[in-house]
């Protein structure tokens, strides 16, 4: 049976009045009792997960990654939960007050989208990450997870509901949606109420949202991400944040997936770097100048190379003469996604900082720290790849907008 | 003979990579010498707008009164580019730069957009005002304006073109596309090197670009803008504020269209207001209980005359019954353009500032107010009915983004 997509809209909506006009204290204490039941129910989440990815046995091994859900990580999800607890609220908060010249006081108050939508595959985990970061900036969430994770959301959907019964919100504020028929989520996508979607998954799933969705989205496209070892880098820095962001983990989108190398650097640099990658199984694809440097071992990197985000064991990279070759680079073929530069040269850092592109810069970091969680957000809707209102890692202020409020003693206007 | 679209686009892409690095001092520079271009050809400016004017015969009031830009006009013009000049430069701008527990440095820069394109009807003046927050914020721009406006937008064009070769920035950071073509936009719209489009115009034209661009736009829609008159109104200051809000100009989007009064203040309240906007030959279609109040000068307002923008002397008057009745109308009828209350209780002017829904809420102000020169954002791009990225009058904030930037000394993750 379908569920009637208008009539979870029209009730998530009144759910979002109530949520928005709620006080911070009610909105925490829905957090801290989330956190509290998947403590409690860590083991029975992860009982049920198994049954999911016994259900998907035969899938890739990156998407059964993607699926799992041990009690370990559902005590980490309780973790995220708490830190969005103690984040300040942001409903309410009024900045940049000024008196102008005309005599009028003229500011800027946060507040709620109102309705979110969140359509998304495998990461179980999503359901609680989104239900906490909507519920504190002061929305009404909808969640639509992939059919392989039934079982996990409905017992993540549990705690959910005793945690907004626990807190006095509305059973609409946060509902997971289940259904598995596909029609719901084309539905959903046509319904006014919704202010915002935000797909999480494959390319397919973002671009259907993107076409359908009748309200704005918040993409989170591809993460084709560089470290580019400039001519002033310590050797083993670069050495240790290449392997690190290649090895950590493939199958995610702050995973490096591109490595520039300065022409003064990259003889020293390249071999020892080449030899740990190597040595984890990765493959090495090279332009030519990184081919006569590490010899036969290095595949030759065609065209389409540069662009790609392989999500797997293999890794381009190029030899730049210059700084500005290598931002040139990046802002060419990268995604927009995460890029870092090694180098111990500030003037380099900072120009690097300033001219890519992308919705995360970094000097002297691995690109894995792209994350909401690593930027102190405590959890995070998705990476933004988009420009406009939120890029980068997404958390409470993205759920978020600013009206102007304008305070006065009667002025008109000539 | 129709402008290349991919060509104009192109070359403002490579543009925007000048202007977004070019230093704060050459961007003011070109502001100064705008100014300074658009004073000295004032009477040339006005004298090319009455040949437009000219040609434009018999085309509405209103319109005319849009197209119109008499040498007043423009040295107006020239102060908001001062204004704009005046202002700090959010290029580069890094903030919230915190130490997170991994040791590493989260914070955010504040980057230009790229390039931006404005698609606008009649309002000439619209030229000078995106060249100027387009520039100063580190973008390029490719305005469209209508053909009714061509000899007064040409003569503007001049001036920007004089004024970016004084700054030593490329003729393409700011291109006027003044040939006539409707095929034209269609191209531009398609075009990905174009990072925002802002249409300013009527609903046909907003539609259509929604519609056809393939980038995120910035919409302008209706301004069915609201003034509620709270129990404990000062009624000498609500009256001042209803008179000015609905007859300062009939044709804007913050003029004042809709008129709710609390019972128990509108027996007073509602006379000498009706008398004042009557001699000035507003028409008024009040409600049952408005009509019991003002007799037959009233006549009987339909269901849809609660949700129109009339954009001409007619007003709509509601009796409500509470604060909590006029919050729900304005959210239910109202467009989100600009609200405001009158009233002498503080709780009731920030229960309405947090509760009603819009891009402006206002208390103990002229709704007229709404406007990027009176909110001291030197002039505006457009005011956004949309609520992501920006939302209200758009200054230069609403033409950057924020990008993550991360500093740290060789962390890696687990």
């Amino acid at each position: 049976m379908t569920v009637a997509a208008r009539d979870l809209a029209s009730a998530a909506r009144a759910a979002a009045g109530v949520v928005g006009g709620s006080p911070t204290a009610a909105r925490n204490r829905f957090l801290r009792a989330l956190a509290e039941s998947l403590r409690e129910n860590a083991e029975g989440i992860a009982a049920a997960n198994e049954k999911d990815l016994q259900k998907a046995r035969g899938l890739s091994a990156a998407l059964l990654e993607r699926l799992a859900l041990p009690a370990d990580d559902v005590n980490r999800l309780a973790g995220g939960v708490d830190a969005v607890a103690a984040q300040n609220d942001p409903v309410g908060e009024v900045s940049d007050l000024r008196p102008m010249p005309s005599g009028i006081f003229v500011g800027k108050m946060r507040v709620p989208l109102g309705v979110i939508l969140a359509v998304y595959e495998s990461r179980p985990g999503v359901t609680a990450d989104i239900a906490s970061l909507a519920i504190k900036s002061g929305n009404a969430v909808i969640l639509r997870g992939g059919s392989e994770a039934r079982r996990s959301n409905d017992a993540l959907a549990q705690c959910i509901a005793s945690a907004l019964a626990e807190a006095g919100l509305p059973a609409a504020a946060a509902t997971v949606v289940n259904d598995g028929s596909r029609d719901t989520v084309g539905e959903l996508l046509r319904c006014e109420e919704i202010d915002l979607v935000v797909p999480r998954g494959g390319r397919g799933l973002i671009e259907r949202v993107a076409r359908e969705a009748v309200m704005p989205s918040l993409k989170h496209l591809d993460g084709n991400c560089h470290l580019y070892i400039d001519a002033s880098a310590d050797l083993r820095m670069a050495r240790k944040l290449a392997v690190n962001g290649k090895t950590r983990r493939y199958g995610v989108c702050n995973a490096l997936e591109s490595l520039l190398a300065h022409e003064d650097a990259a003889a020293d640099a390249l071999p020892p770097i080449a030899e740990d990658l190597m040595s984890c199984g990765v493959e090495i694809r090279g332009c030519e100048k990184t081919r006569a440097i590490l010899g036969e071992k290095c595949a030759a990197a065609a065209e389409e190379d540069w662009a790609k985000e392989y999500l797997a064991p293999v890794v381009s990279v190029r030899v730049v003469s210059s700084l500005r070759e290598a931002i040139a680079h990046i802002n060419r073929y990268g995604s927009g996604h995460t890029d870092a530069i090694v180098t111990n040269d500030q003037s380099a850092g900072w120009r690097f900082l300033r001219e890519v592109d992308s919705s995360s810069v970094m000097v002297n970091v691995s690109t894995v720290f792209a994350d909401g969680g690593e930027y102190g957000l405590g959890a995070e809707v998705g990476i933004s790849t988009d420009k406009l209102h939120a890029r980068g890692p997404v958390g409470v202020e993205g759920l978020t907008t600013q009206k102007y409020v304008v305070l006065g003693g009667g002025q008109t206007r000539r």
